[in-house]
């Protein structure tokens, strides 16, 4: 699938917070998919019936933002394009868990997530404090499979081992990674719009969501071999995910399946 | 031009998309220039005046950034600023094209984009996918000199080779540069920017546009030349700015001119 | 206290640009705090009380973000949240001056600007142009001691040497750093982020500040000591912060106190 992504080069519009949409772009492009950062009311409906794959990051859910996911999220499930959902912080924040829990009515192709967050999108807790998650992946299950069942989404929980939900309950765990993904802003953001490129390349959400998490951990394990802190790791990050090729990545893969 | 700009240091008020504030103004401060991301209505339109250069840049064009962009590009043109328009991705997309077609008739100092924008901007095709170019440069050069001669602005057409076309039909060439330009997002938008820089400096804007480009492409070869990749070429990239001699440039510069 | 902040974690609230929302996240990541950009009106009154510190940054105040600095800035000092005000470019800017003049009315806990923002928030100046400081530290003197008595904030003044003011006319320098960090975009706006971080540790707000500040300004040090130039030396600083020791603070700090 990492061919294919490098040939075909999807576009992916993403609609994501301020703090990571530089990272998040760079992070596109490094790994050979095309950014297109298109996120006003009026153009988001427009860009997401052309768009290979869409993100919805609810991380400063502006007015003018929301709007833009509302009306990209239909355009998108009405086209087709999938698309993937990260409810950044939501639980505790009313606005944002209030605009997360319309939008996943509208079943996105992939939701990704801390266990906090997958909790609180469940109904079942109340968020973590900001982005960090204060719950175990494991506790996160659950709700994981309640949002999969409901929702029909693929739903991926982040952790120190990532677990990958589809309805019907399969579970893929993928043990890469390195703890440095976590002190960099966005690690996990921009993760979600990988996940949106490879859900263009295959209607198979969950091979999607797996082929984003395997080559983004492995490349992030790669970088932090060499990296002296969390600010050198960032440029070598974006480095190994432009160099990793498909055999690097059967050959590191640190993933289970089971239900 | 570039000692010139190092001593003055420029004021350059940029309104421009989020994606790019950051590298933007890193940019501007590496090469010796001085940012200010003034881009609210009110204060737009107060500081454009006082600026040494505007840049506006249709990257993520909110409702309150277009505002900004109409009143400050109008006190511009009223207070003598030069200015540079980047009409990004312009031409499908719908409330950007309207913007940009009304920014151009205010006869920007410089117009910079990828051949599919400035094909666009002329009104002769429906633009790129997003920010990517799908038209060479050469089929852009006609639209370049229809704006230049209708709007009496200088064109920039940005790709492997950059074109650069004056009212009355002067082009040049710059043959410098690295594609790793185009897997850092912001690589052209910065250019933008510098370009805006260099227009305070000299009322003639082909030599500002020209001296913008070959300046930022050499430093971008420089730091191709030791970059393992797209994330460690960025910081490079900025040191190379900050690090290249008028001498540099001179040696370096890979310039025709023709018509 | 360094050590108290990597235990504890403390939640930073950050309502700051656009141009260093990312860099801020990062500093505060590599340094051991918890980053949460909640700047939307709703849920920035919502999570001020529950954040450890709160940062007020007007480097980029559209009216949305101005709503949500002002309710909370309301609802940290009601909740006793400590809380930094970086009244980036007030003078000549009459929307951003007119928000800070309020803002200040409600006794932020530490103030942090250049001397030409000192002097225009004290209502003494009309401010540099844009970010820049065009006063000298020494002239900001006056300004920050009229600030903190009128306020009873703390009142730091960046410069080549770093200048903190107490109500009651204590001050103290700070000696440490690097010109690199002016030639970064957000290295002052940053270190607003860091004091937040430190006044959620202790009620003493001076010390908060110089803590922050001589921490800050020491791992600049140490990372200017291995950069080539600007674009390298942002990695390295981040790097540095997450490295940077106890020990280290109180082998380098060159400090003086006075009045």
């Amino acid at each position: 699938m990492l061919a294919d992504l490098r040939d075909t080069a999807p576009l992916v519009q993403c609609i994501t917070n301020v703090v990571v949409s530089n990272f998040t772009a760079n992070v596109l492009l490094a790994l050979g998919a095309s950014p297109a950062m298109v996120d006003i009311p009026g153009e988001a409906r427009q860009f997401a019936p052309v768009a290979s794959g869409l993100l919805v990051n609810l991380g400063t859910p502006t007015g003018s933002q929301r709007d833009a996911m509302l009306e990209a999220s239909e355009a998108a499930a009405d086209a087709g394009t999938p698309w993937v959902l990260d409810p950044v912080a939501v639980g505790f924040l009313s606005i944002r868990t209030g605009t997360a829990k319309l939008l996943v009515t509208r079943r996105p192709t992939i939701i990704r997530g801390n266990a906090s967050e997958i909790i609180a999108l469940a109904g079942a807790g109340e968020g973590g404090r900001g982005v960090d998650s204060l719950d175990e992946p494991a506790a996160a299950l659950e709700a994981a499979r309640l949002l999969a069942s409901l929702h029909g989404s693929v739903v991926a929980v982040s952790g120190a081992v990532d677990a990958i939900v589809a309805p019907g309950d399969a579970v893929i765990r993928v043990a890469n990674g390195t703890p440095l993904l976590t002190r960099v802003t966005g690690g996990g953001c921009a993760l979600g719009a990988v996940m949106a490129a490879f859900a263009a390349l295959t209607p198979d959400a969950l091979l999607a969501a797996t082929a984003a998490t395997g080559i983004y951990t492995q490349a992030a394990e790669s970088a932090a071999a060499t990296a002296a802190g969390p600010g050198t790791f960032a440029p070598l990050f974006l480095d190994a995910l432009a160099a990793i090729t498909p055999d690097d990545v059967v050959r590191g893969l640190n993933l289970s399946a089971g239900a």
